[in-house]
């Protein structure tokens, strides 16, 4: 079952610069495992700010929201989730 | 370059029937052409609502504003684009 | 899976009486039918409202779509989408 | 008399870790309590994230105001409060 | 139980005079009704605009839904309810 | 002259408890003595939030701002004004 | 005392050129009769809009509610109202 | 002096063809002519929208809304102004 | 040319008593004397609020912004700026 | 490709003015670089805001949310983008 998210991050202006590193390297380990198990599908930046659109593909809102809640960035993120479905129109077979 | 595009259509409630078939079946129409030919990228149904969440794949604002403006339904729909680009996270060849 | 649903219901003003009371009818035998098989778990009204707060539990956003799509009054509703998943303080067995 | 709440937490960054699991580990076991005497009837995690979609079953305003005010994370939390009714669909006993 | 309610009347351009007039007029008749027997405890124009502020002193959300549903003007009104409890520091004895 | 004013509150998490208990007993104490004089005519809870509803009679909005300005809670607080005349449909005498 | 208030005309498409003009006219007399009689103080156009940003001064809310919705083009209106006191560092005499 | 202007439009679904042709032409000769004097100094179309963002040079408030509130399409446009000034930082000449 | 500016000022919590006092005795030095040499046009207190409304007599924008940027409260206000044109029914002579 | 970009900066209260100044001081100079070589096509200030409005001229996305995220000022400012493209109405060669 496909979700779009939209993330928006926002880190604390008095967050040492390396804990903020240390963050985005672990965030970003954690994307691109999840990309390669198939459950991040699509991952993309929000040109002009810290944000991104994605697409996950996953059993349900139980799994989606396991991954969500436990990215290193989470407590810094405000998400925002959209339930897809097969468009009937679409002829793209894994656009469901 | 990449475009997501959200689609709320609403058509007027007085509009009749076949009137509002034939406008939905040359805009479905149209949207495959678009898909064949690679330009629209992705099309999801948003569930529990007569919208839609696209990618499209074109050259330009340009490019997309042509197709956009063009849909058989654009009179009747309300719609949000944003620019994406590559995310430096992203392991997937295409979303670029 | 679980989905909280919220409709706010906007009838044109025009519309004859007996329409009204048609689709509502229909709309009414539609939502007790799901009722019965279990799709529509629970519908509540707001208070001072014309408008309702709903769980449904269906295998995903595909079911719901179709459902939602094709209540009688879809066309003159909007819908608001929400995905729950089970809350780990929970007690109650069927909250999942 | 039945209450939709939508509780959004926000803890601040700089709450120190063993505060927030000890805020959190009263927070469920009031929880728990009022679900099992039947107060807080529906309890749901929003998909995403740190919010919950609750079902409130008290005598009224007053009682439901006693309840909320006094839950351990209610300084952190954005409230929103709906007075349901049943509906005259609802062919579930206990939707009301 | 008090619930606070705000109504915003937009009638429809095209409604004949004597209708909106009949309805005003119903619509008056109804409401010293219920001021009369204390549903409708407050009742306050908005300065400016054709809307109101109200308390309603009801047994709950059923009764308070039951007596706006019915309003003549209900289908041409955009209503907001909030519920109310008694505050600490009031003195006033009927504030309950 | 009546005025409704919605205030809510937010005091800062790291405000030292003692403070705001010395300022919310202060608050109260002003409260009071302003619904003895009948300047804050009503004064109610939103319930599920830190909020209140009230209503002040007063000479106009000079007098409105010298007791809301001076409120001891007043920086901690976000108010909306709605100035507030009598309905043409009230029967009660005193909501003017 | 002093109201500001921002008025937002919106006359339906399908009015009358004749109708249309009749209402401005009998709202500009109307407005310059005010005018004169020192109630509608200040009259100022928004640039680029078709909306007004005013100062009334009157004795109180039930003269301006009595006043703006007797205004020729009120129904077609979306009206805002501030209340507004003397500002501590005014030094001119009539902004009060 | 230089405003930003962002102007959607919105036609009637039932205003007719022509009509709608008749406009646009008679908006495009008068943008033009604008555009040829120097008042409407930039002109750009928003991708995905009927809809553009604008710089006019005009010597002040008065200018501008004389000219956009005569263009054929005014009656059908929400419009958004917002004054601009010159840039410390800004090197390009023109950009005043 | 007239601005009509809102300005809502929020003060940091942490701020001494004194920095604020001083701050505030500066603004109103500065404030007068733009009021006596007729740039600073009006200004009014919102009641109920710390906010002001303001109409500013300048130039053009280049002029507004030089006065606005360098008010000592600037770094603390949210700023809300409407160009004002004559309105064509006023009879006021200086409301141009 | 053009971009209309509005940023909107807010440095937090307790930055040290040398930080600020220089962070301010950095930014222009980057500014000004990217205005000579042609990709930072206007930047106008915004009356009354530390604010400004900017159209930029880049090859795509890609390239736009280089040059934003590494602003100076990037970790401080609410960033909006709108993808513009030429106006059919344009006469201005350059406004492409």
């Amino acid at each position: 079952m496909l979700f779009q998210v939209q993330m928006d991050v926002r880190l604390p202006h008095d967050m040492p610069a390396e804990q903020a590193e240390s963050l985005k390297k672990t965030e970003r380990e954690r994307a691109q495992a999840l990309m390669r198990n198939g459950q991040w599908r699509h991952l993309w930046r929000v040109a002009g700010r810290y944000a991104n659109v994605s697409v996950f593909d996953v059993s349900g809102a139980e799994e989606l929201h396991q991954i969500l809640s436990t990215l290193p960035l989470f407590p810094f993120m405000q998400i925002e989730v959209t339930a897809l479905c097969r468009h009937p129109s679409s002829i793209r077979e894994d656009d469901r």
